[in-house]
C-alpha cells in the first residue's frame, strides 16, 4: 500500500500485477535521466509521480533552484504513458523540486508558451513572468482522450500566502526574494490561462500542489483531484480484499498520532472497518499518541524492533522483523 | 516472577506481600555491609540469596580471590532470618564470589572448623586444607527446627573436573593453580565431613553450587534441593493464579531458545499449560530460535522496543514500553 506519495506507482504495480516502465526523461535542470512510470495490470491505467522525474531527490542541495527548475520530465513520463496505451493517468503530486506551475510539463506535452516576441519561454517558474501567448493547438493529440486523476493531499491555491511559492518554495531552495518573484510569475500565468483559455485555476484547491503542477493539470487537462490514499485504495483492490479478509494488516515506517491524518494505515483502517474487520499495524518506530489511532480503527500497533538496535540495523533486518512480529500477532489472534 | 537467581527474594516478597529485612553482615572479604533477606507473608518462610552477602557484585574485579573469600555473610543472613521467626529458609544458590564449600556460612551459624592445633580456620576455601576437626555442637540451636530448601539449578558435584573450583572458580578470579589448591582443599573438607559426620556430600548433585555452599547445606543442614523456578512458582502462588487467569503474561530481559531450559518464562508456561491457559511473553530483546519456545507453551513473544534505540534508552523506558506492548497484546486478544 501507499498513500499517493513517493512509491505509489510501485505499490500499485505490485498490488495489481502490472509493470514499471523505464523512460529516458529530463531532470529539473534539463539533464537526461531514466524515469519510470507504472502501467497497471489493466494496461490502460498509468501511474506517474512528480517526484520521479521532477523530484528534489534528483538534485544536490546546492543545485536546488526553483526559479529555473522545470517539470518537463513529468510531462515526458505522461506522454510515454499515453504512448504505452494508457487511457487514464494517475499523477501523484508531491516531492517536486519545481515551482513552475507545470509549465515544463505542458511544454513536454507540446503546449507552446510564448513571450511577446513569439519565442518559447525558458524553463522554470521565473520565466512565466514573460508569458504572452499560450498555444494549446500544438498539444499532442494523444492526450485528448486521456483522463487525468491527480493524487493530491494538499488544498493550497496556486499563489498568495498559502500558495505554492510561499509554502513550498523555501524547501526547494527559494529565498524570500525568489518566493516573491515566483509568486508574481505564477499569478501572471494564472491570469493568462484565465483570459486565453477561460479557466480560473488560481484558487482551485490543490492548484498549488507540486510547485503548481496542480494548476496545469486542472487548467489544461481537466484533471480530477482526489486524496492519494483514496485513489490507491480504489486501484489496489483493497476494498474487495478487506471484504474477504479475516484480519487486515497495515504498517508504516514510523507510526504515531499523525498517522490518522490521511496516511496509509488510516485509509486502510477506514476501508477495513467498513467491512467490520480487525486492523493491526506494524511499524519500525512507534511514536507518541498511538491511542488516537485506535479511534480511527487501528485496533493494535506493534513495533518490529527485536531490541536495542540502530536504525541501519533495523532497516537491514526489516523483512525478518516484520515476518517474526506478524507471526506472533497471528499466533495471538488464534488464542 | 524470578527463577531462583538474583532478585528471587524481592520477587517473592512482591508476590506474597511480605517484606525485605536489612541486616548488618560481612561481605566475602569480611568487610561490614548491609545485606537483605525476604520474609514472606506467612512470617515463617525466609528467602536468602547467596549473591546478596557473598556475591561477586560486592567486589571490585581486582578484589576477587576465592582462596580467601568467605560465605560468612550468607550464614549471618540465615541466622537473622531464623531470629525473625523463619521456620523455613529458601537459599538461592548462585552469583557467589566464594569457593569455600560454605565453610564461612557454617562458621556464622556457630559450627567450629578447627585445625590440628584447635584453632579456628581462617576464612576462605584454601584454609580448608588445614581442617582437622568439625564441632557441630556449637551450632546455633535455633537452626535445629528450621527446614532449608536450596534453590539450585546446577548439578555439579563439590570437587573434580565438574566441581565448584574447576567450573566456577575461574570466573571468581581463580588461576589454574588456585583451582587445584581449592579443589584439593574442598575434597579434604568432604572427607572430614564424611568421616566425622557420616555424610557423603561430595557427589550430591548441586553440592558444587555457589562455590560449594550446596555441600554445606546438604551435609550440615539436610537441605532439600529443588530447581529455583519450581520453588518460586510454588511460593508465588502462580499455580492458583494460572487457574484463575484468562491469559498468562511472562517476560524476560532477553529471550531466545535458551529460555526453554528452566528459565522463568518456561516455568511460567509449564504451570499455565497445566491449566490450559494461553501464555504470552514480552522481552526487551528477542534472540534466535523463539520458535522453540512455542513448543514449551509460550504461545507468542513480543519485543517492547519502540524503534531504533540504545540499551540504556530501552532500560530507561522499560516500564512504559512493557505497558504499551501489553496493552496492544490485550487489544489483539480481544479481537
Amino acid at each position: 500500500m501507499a498513500d499517493g506519495g513517493e512509491g505509489t506507482a510501485r505499490a500499485l504495480v505490485d498490488a495489481t500485477g502490472g509493470s514499471m516502465r523505464a523512460v529516458p526523461v529530463h531532470d529539473p535542470l534539463g539533464r537526461p535521466v531514466e524515469g519510470h512510470f507504472g502501467l497497471l495490470a489493466d494496461g490502460t491505467t498509468a501511474v506517474v509521480e512528480t517526484a520521479e522525474a521532477s523530484g528534489l531527490a534528483l538534485l544536490e542541495a546546492k543545485e536546488r533552484n526553483p526559479l529555473i527548475a522545470s517539470s518537463y520530465g513529468t510531462g515526458e513520463l505522461m506522454l510515454a504513458a499515453v504512448r504505452s496505451g494508457a487511457k487514464r493517468i494517475i499523477v501523484g503530486l508531491g516531492g517536486s523540486a519545481t515551482n513552475d506551475a507545470g509549465a515544463g510539463l505542458l511544454q513536454a506535452l507540446g503546449v507552446r508558451l510564448l513571450d511577446k516576441n513569439g519565442n518559447d519561454l525558458a524553463h522554470g517558474g521565473a520565466a512565466l513572468a514573460n508569458l504572452t501567448t499560450i498555444d494549446i493547438s500544438t498539444m499532442d493529440p494523444a492526450l485528448k482522450n486521456v483522463a487525468i486523476t491527480a493524487a493530491c493531499d494538499v488544498t493550497n491555491p496556486l499563489t498568495g500566502p498559502t500558495g505554492a511559492s510561499a509554502v513550498f518554495g523555501p524547501q526547494k531552495g527559494a529565498s524570500k526574494d525568489d518566493v516573491a518573484t515566483l509568486d508574481a510569475a505564477l499569478a501572471h500565468f494564472a491570469q493568462v490561462i484565465d483570459s486565453q483559455l477561460g479557466v480560473a485555476v488560481n484558487d482551485v484547491p490543490g492548484a498549488g500542489a507540486a510547485g503548481g503542477i496542480g494548476a496545469a493539470l486542472k487548467g489544461f487537462l481537466n484533471a480530477e483531484f482526489r486524496p492519494g490514499i483514496a485513489i490507491v485504495i480504489e486501484q489496489s483492490g483493497l476494498d474487495a480484499a478487506a471484504q474477504w479478509a479475516d484480519v487486515v494488516f497495515t504498517g508504516e515506517g514510523s507510526i504515531d498520532f499523525q498517522t490518522k491524518f490521511g496516511k496509509t494505515p488510516a485509509g486502510v483502517a477506514e476501508t477495513a472497518k467498513r467491512h467490520g474487520k480487525p486492523v493491526i499495524a506494524v511499524a519500525g518506530h512507534i511514536g507518541t499518541g498511538i491511542d488516537e489511532l485506535h479511534e480511527v480503527g487501528i485496533d493494535a500497533v506493534f513495533g518490529i524492533a527485536p531490541g536495542a538496535a540502530s536504525l541501519s540495523e533495523l532497516l537491514a533486518d526489516a523483512a525478518a522483523n516484520v515476518t517474526r512480529t506478524t507471526e506472533q500477532i497471528v499466533r495471538t489472534l488464534q488464542l
